[in-house]
């Protein structure tokens, strides 16, 4: 047995665990999981000697149809690790085209996250791990060697909201503090069982417009990501009360409350940051449920934003706040204003395409300009990485 | 099979990974993981019905001596969880005191996260999960229904290493955007293995801060936490480059390069922010090898700080700088300047208790005042966290 595996051997019968050891000056074991090659092959190891069977499931794989209780499902792929003499499984898969991926390992059918890698992203209540192939598409989401940004968690109140406090995410261009510029903004957000972390890190949205920024495609413009749950303040685990599991029923629309209360992030963000204010500064945009939120809060507000992008947006209606009523009359005095941009983004296979199609529809009946751009896919976050990637180009332009 | 369990079985065999999903929808199972009991015990739970043995692994056991290839080495204790028919695991601790817990399972040997908690710690390069149990000494790491203040994720520029971009973390007290005070500053380093990520996620600096203020026991203040790595200009993941695993290797000491740089934190830190240019109004405290930085840094800034922390100080030198020169002539001009705190922190059973007793000789020999607070247990983050909670009352007080 060499020294790396018997290395290897030794952390994996101790499970060490820094956080809670005595000492805590381990850094664990020396595999390297995942570890990209120059061909952009990727090769997952795991050391589980005691497992019958260890698989990989990404993104990456081939996607597959899983029955569920709610019918046959798309889900991603599988493939199996094969395990050595020393009880280290390992999968190669072929060459992948450069792009950001996710994954998680099964263990005897038990969904784990891969030991070795430390990067993960949280998705409602699921944990995922995440590489990135780079040279071609995938290097929008990587750190590249350009000026940074700043990421800001902070806290507002929302008078509309009973005066809560309530979190959100601020990006600052790089340069933001070593000058006097007035910045356009962009409010961007997120959709069901997510939350204000939703975009800075599912979405990348720091490292696609730090590069987009440097490469000169996008205009510098502060980023504003609240959190759209009326019935929480902030991410699971960052208010007060119990540390819940989170779920998809904490992003309940709660009839119209948060777009009607949207004014009140727009105030508080020009009374603390050197922004435009005025409409042909301010651009709005989500995904999904955020996508949604969207269409109301500029329905309702026609002055208020130049640029709007609905990513996979929901569009249905099942409560009964006057923010939700008359939307055709709505759209007609926003229209009339000629924003800069209507951008719509869906996936051929996103169960939401009928919906959008419909909203076309009627964009189209009216004779109302707006951009289409279709995917493939469904609704997923590789798909509203690359919405945003497009659209941050055109914002700030015209 | 009731809906409850029959719906825990189809999504654990599903995997489904709403991060990948085609429609990304699903909110994993409903086992609630863990469970805490109004009386102080903590149920946990995993769904694994073909695992042979799971355990659960924390620092709420007792601790045990494990065999290593280092010899034998103290570690968390372990427990059994015991499976039903339906393949769900539980165990059930006896009622725990106030404190934050982390914990790892064990499944067949595996270390897994458990996959029903999403609230995770990174240390180095194992992510174990934590909870809180309340109503005691772990209230202060709870967020809790008070003012917040204001996490920031920024880049500052280093003349003396180069001029490079390194990311830093800084914390703003709830009410700085509100007014035109001027605040004091806490600068708080990291460990080996730890970047500028570590003092707000396993250190729980934000909440302890803004509860300590809340309850009038610490003075409003800034606090900066720089990436002590001079080979790492930012966390893993957070710079340009591969994202390799992190490692202890990444902290070398580079030969007072960041001790010397330290000016530049500073200099940034008073162009950019509202705060007390002075010395009376700049603290310095770090744990282990930012216990190291912060005798040294003090030392040969003597004018700088009136307020400094030394916690599970690491005092080898092992490098030729000139800045680790003469450390008892620079204590000689420090001491004569009266800082307003020289506080030391240390626990019981620290790998490094003998060097801080030679420097406490050494401090007592030359009639240096300082507060030295002795805990129980060694090296860890559950007395970092403590050190640092009695460190900020003392703070800016004088």
């Amino acid at each position: 047995m060499n020294k790396k595996i018997f290395s290897i051997f030794c952390l994996g019968v101790m499970g060490i665990l820094p956080c809670v050891a005595q000492q805590a000056l381990w850094g664990g074991s020396d595999i390297v999981s995942p570890e990209l090659q120059e061909d952009g092959r990727v090769t997952f190891r795991i050391y589980a000697p005691e497992a019958r069977t260890v698989e990989v499931q990404g993104d990456f794989l081939a996607t597959q149809l899983y029955e569920t209780p709610f019918g046959k499902t798309a889900g991603p792929g599988r493939a199996a690790l094969h395990k050595d003499e020393n009880g280290l499984w390992t999968y190669t898969t072929d060459s992948l085209a450069s792009e950001l991926y996710c994954y998680t390992f099964r263990v005897d059918g038990l969904q784990v996250a891969d030991p070795n890698n430390v990067f993960q992203l949280r998705d409602v209540a699921t944990i995922s791990n995440y590489f990135i192939i780079g040279n071609g598409c995938g290097d929008i989401y990587k750190v590249q060697n350009v000026p940074h940004g700043t990421l800001i968690k902070e806290w507002y109140d929302s008078p509309t909201l009973g005066g809560e406090q309530r979190r959100m995410t601020i990006y600052l261009p790089a340069g933001y503090n070593k000058n006097q510029d007035t910045y356009p903004v962009l409010y961007l957000l997120h959709g069901s069982g997510g939350d204000e972390n939703a975009w800075s890190e599912l979405g990348r949205l720091t490292q696609i417009l730090d590069n987009l920024i440097a490469q000169g495609k996008a205009r510098p413009m502060l980023v504003v990501m609240p959190n759209g749950n009326v019935s929480q303040s902030a991410a699971p685990g960052e208010a007060s009360g119990p540390m819940v599991k989170p779920s998809l029923t904490e992003s309940r629309r709660k009839n119209g409350e948060f777009e009607r209360s949207f004014p009140d992030i727009v105030n508080y963000v020009e009374q603390h940051y050197r922004v435009i204010k005025e409409k042909h500064g301010r651009a709005l945009a989500g995904l999904s449920m955020g996508g949604f939120h969207t269409l109301y809060i500029s329905a309702n507000y026609p002055d208020m934003f130049d640029y709007i992008g609905l990513f996979s947006a929901a569009n249905t209606v099942e409560k009964e706040s006057e923010m939700y009523q008359d939307l055709e009359g709505k759209l007609q005095t926003l229209f009339a204003g000629h924003p800069k941009l209507y951008w719509i983004g869906i996936g051929k296979e996103d169960f939401l395409y009928e919906k959008n199609k419909a909203l076309r529809a009627m964009l189209d009946a009216n004779q109302y300009p707006y951009t289409y751009y279709e995917s493939e896919g469904g609704h997923i976050w590789k798909n509203w990485r690359i919405y945003l990637s497009r659209f941050l180009t055109e914002l700030f332009v015209k």
